[in-house]
């Protein structure tokens, strides 16, 4: 039951480690995006946009990649959750940008950039720890600090949505930004599944 | 790892092909529920709680047969993936109406027949691609369909969502609206997520 | 595909079932918070927290035990699939005092406890079912029951809801009140997922 991807299939590491690369760029665009002003919002939306595509088609390139490979069917199940949990990650980023820009919302809530902050950083530890999954085993401080940082992303999210509902917002503002904050929640959390997925894949080879 | 249903196992194929069929009388109520007035709402509501067990007894009956017949593990997890997501996109269909009732909503959101009619199509396109499991290479056309009315959904919540925060309606009314558009949303993204399921059956066969 | 937990996996039942009497703590816990004064709440919430830590490691053991023990692939998938299940009843109710601490909620809703009451008699009965996951065949009562609560707790909800929106709520409110409310009912759902769970387990067996 192990993820035994060998020489021959170099090419999942590659595929995976695009991924990665795909998983940074977004984050820095949602970096970029929620501290720009109104007028540039809708390039980056686009940026945003395009990499999802890129993402779709990174996660179809694995799909079709597994199925053509001599893997065994056990190994195809994590890969194709790994795959899937890792297009989880660009979605809920992108779902982030796609509300703002549908419910037009102004100013961004005060305090959103710290969780963005959290996403980057969770962003940059999976794309360095995809061309190492080779040796899952030696993945454990990736692990552990995408985790830390889920915690973190959760103690931001709870203090801005304690601001949000203390009686000095507007009902419909209350319900734009909470959306808001909560598909960057979820966009944290995807990373943390990431992360346990690797973490049982390493259990499996243990 | 292949959905290998010999003669034998027939009885799969009329199974996923009755689920099929309830899925199409559900789009159908549902779209007959959404254009209906108040008093007519009770009776089709009821319809939809019918077909919603029908659906549930289906699914049941697929279980078993699965676990009685000689099909390998691996098929067994393919046919169980495959009965669960036909049975989210009922239980979203039910949702859209049930929380209609729930909430008392008066006047639907104009334009909400707009995501029906792409969730009657999908009904369809799923009912008429159950019969031909047997070669799932041969229902590309099928897949690509539905994702495609799925992005077409996604535009049309989008537009309705956009719409429904303009200001001009009362914020107890968004909420209520909301939830039934994310409803009908989550209806399309079943639907694809079931023909995701057949295009991963037909790639283990490729 | 069975779940045989040989008498040298005992320790499987034993981690199942300390996570059943967790469940039963968190369930107790859920019911006095609710009950309790805005001063008791506090301590209750900590002690929740508590208890979702010591899930989090059973979790854990299970995973490092199952990938360390003589089992079956297929043994693995329910296990971890089961774990994972018991985890979800866990975050739900941790989830509901949460939503509670977070949005400062004052007065809980009248009838909530009835909710409350059908997720500590779920709890109750998932934790007498861990032990005798050995036959799971014997334990039918256990998923119809918990199944017929399940129903209870979304009559329960639909009826809080419907309540919620009358008009005597102000907005703010509503959105508080709701979440707390679909929280408890993701509870019990999650319980019935982990029935639905042994239930195909025993569907293997058979």
């Amino acid at each position: 039951m192990r993820l035994r991807l060998t020489p021959r299939d170099d090419s999942f590491y590659e595929l995976f480690a695009a991924i990665g690369r795909i998983l940074v760029d977004a984050a820095t665009v949602l970096a970029q995006f929620l501290g720009s002003g109104q007028h540039e919002r809708a390039e980056l939306a686009e940026r945003m946009q395009e990499l999802e595509h890129a993402g779709d088609d990174a996660t179809h390139a694995v799909l079709r990649r597994v199925n053509s490979s001599f893997v065994t069917p056990f190994d195809r199940e994590d890969i194709y959750t790994l795959a899937s949990r890792l297009d989880d990650c660009l979605d809920e980023m992108h779902a982030a940008v796609d509300l703002v820009v549908i419910y037009r919302v102004g100013d961004l809530l005060p305090g959103l950039s710290d969780v963005v902050q959290v996403l980057v950083r969770q962003a940059e530890l999976t794309a360095a720890a995809m061309p190492r999954l080779r040796s899952p085993q030696g993945l454990t401080d990736y692990w552990v600090e995408v985790s830390r940082l889920e915690n973190q992303a959760d103690a931001v999210r709870r203090r801005l949505l304690g601001r949000l509902f203390d009686g000095s917002y507007a009902t419909l503002e209350i319900m734009k930004h909470k959306e808001v904050v909560e598909a960057l929640d979820r966009a944290a959390d995807a990373f943390e599944h990431v992360a346990q997925t690797v973490e049982t894949m390493a259990l499996k080879e243990s």
